[in-house]
């Protein structure tokens, strides 16, 4: 799709113990701004789903307010202007924490599948609610988890970033899917689900419907894809049963991973269309998730080309035989 | 050039002493490769530059070896096959190590110049021979230094990839500054040393051959540019002043750096026009510094939009004021 090639290095193949682990640590009980007690701590909640409490109190099962060091502004007016021969504009956007549980310490492969899916939904819900405002373009969701995945709090949360612009990489990716239909008339994403579930060999779960994969010539080893079998091509046009059946897959997934490589710190992404645009035919939505087990180089910042040395064959196998459904 | 917005994050923004600082440790005195006398621990030479004594013998001031483990091999066919839906292609390519100075602790900041200029000399000799190959369309040159930043040996040494592809963001590039020529007749890096010379905010240093500068929107705080005045297209092509020029330039930026962030562990990459190319009017060579301050979270590896606290006006005041010439 963007025309990128990556290096998978097998002469330096790398199995799970060849990693330097570094498990992130089990939680500290240091005072959480995402704890119940301390909803005063953060900017007042957008949404929160609840068992009892009102408003910025206990009792809430999954809470989302505003970032307190937001990378982007929601007031204000979109503005784009020139300096000499440079492109600036105002940073109107929005920035949110989806706090995942009032349990300081739980993580995607320990919590209850029916948490993991309320997570999905207030994805979903926000996504939903900031479509409206038209000055967005493009909503980017994600978590970091872990130190060295540049995580700054240990309590469990992910992040939404709204955005006036679609960022480069987005765009490549809908461009790239976009020349392919145009040359096949089918979805790429579509053609890949078949030829990895025929093929097999990179394939680590497989349920009613999503495919758990390897990517081909991924970036990161162990990059994991949780691909809907449904052509979708917004995340949050995903039905009730999907979004259930997603939190038995992210955590069986999730599970897997903590189990091969020792509770890594990763990232994970939903790669979605942008907002303003119609269901695509030629674009799938999916959820990327990289453990972070290598250090990026000058190579890599410079040139835009991986070196991977783990095979998507081999992560897939280890990730197979880890178990756990 | 090519389309990246970065958000600079004022609200946000750090100051030198702001970020978390892990100095590289000076190095401690366990058995190198790279070190005297241990010359058989490396494949044997491609190029040296010596004082004294024979191949592979102690005596030398700058050393180029083939990498042990190296990412391509340099012998075998060029073959593109596809495999289903995917491309590969057999991993032909060379990939070298730059062993800077036989002191095992040496740092840019602290060589001498006349050292420093002989690395620029070994990298241009080697681009220049690998050049021949027809097989190999671009030369990456970079260094790692420091855990942070990639590196596993701290004996200095930077290293050459040479590839059968151009690899994607060099292609962006190229394309970026072909689209810039086509409509204005100028290069676009010539009219950034205009533009940057002229405002003088984002300018830390400036000699007869080059001016170094923080660039608009760079994706990393302190990313740092060492730019040509005089037009070309190719490094391998700078004459003898250039590089001498250039090693003034390298050590003296080296400790602004590393007085002001505290010997931080630092990327750098020499973007040049890929090897087959003529004298391009549109295309610009740089060195481009890097210096490990933040991590790169999911945000980042999902979208390539960077968020970066620190302001490159800032960054280009606190380089000034480190002094260092």
């Amino acid at each position: 799709m963007t025309g990128r090639w990556v290096i998978i290095a097998t002469d330096r193949a790398k199995r799970p113990n060849d990693f330097v682990r570094q498990p992130v640590p089990f939680p500290s009980a240091r005072i959480c701004p995402f704890d119940y007690g301390n909803e005063q701590k953060t900017p007042p909640e957008i949404l929160a789903y609840r068992n009892s409490g009102g408003r910025d109190q206990p009792g809430w099962r999954v809470r989302v307010v505003p970032s307190k060091f937001p990378a982007l502004g929601i007031e204000g007016e979109l503005s784009r202007q020139g300096e000499g021969m440079y492109d600036k504009m105002s940073g109107i956007g929005a920035h949110e924490v989806i706090i995942e549980s009032p349990d300081h310490a739980a993580t995607f492969s320990e919590m209850a599948e029916r948490q993991i899916e309320e997570v999905f939904w207030a994805f979903k819900e926000r996504v939903n609610d900031l479509k409206r405002d038209r000055r967005f373009r493009c909503i980017i969701l994600f978590k970091n988890h872990g130190d060295a995945a540049g995580a700054t709090l240990e309590h469990g949360h992910s992040q939404l970033i709204a955005l006036p612009v679609i960022p480069k990489r987005v765009k490549e990716e809908m461009d790239g899917a976009k020349l392919f239909y145009d040359l096949k008339e089918r979805c790429i994403f579509c053609d890949i689900l078949r030829q990895e579930s025929a093929s097999g060999s990179r394939m680590v779960t497989e349920t009613d419907r999503f495919i758990v994969l390897e990517p081909y010539a991924p970036r990161f080893p162990f990059e994991t894809w949780i691909l809907p079998k449904r052509h979708e091509s917004h995340f949050e046009d995903a039905d009730a049963a999907t979004l259930q059946n997603l939190a038995w897959v992210m955590r069986s997934t999730m599970r897997k991973i903590d189990k091969t490589l020792e509770r890594p710190a990763y990232n994970f992404i939903v790669h979605s269309a942008p907002l303003q645009e119609p269901e695509l035919p030629h674009y799938h939505w999916r959820l990327e998730i990289m453990p972070k087990l290598t250090k990026v180089a000058g190579f890599e910042w410079g040139t835009g080309f991986y070196i991977n040395p783990t095979p998507p064959e081999e992560s897939a196998r280890f990730l197979r035989e880890a178990g756990l459904g």
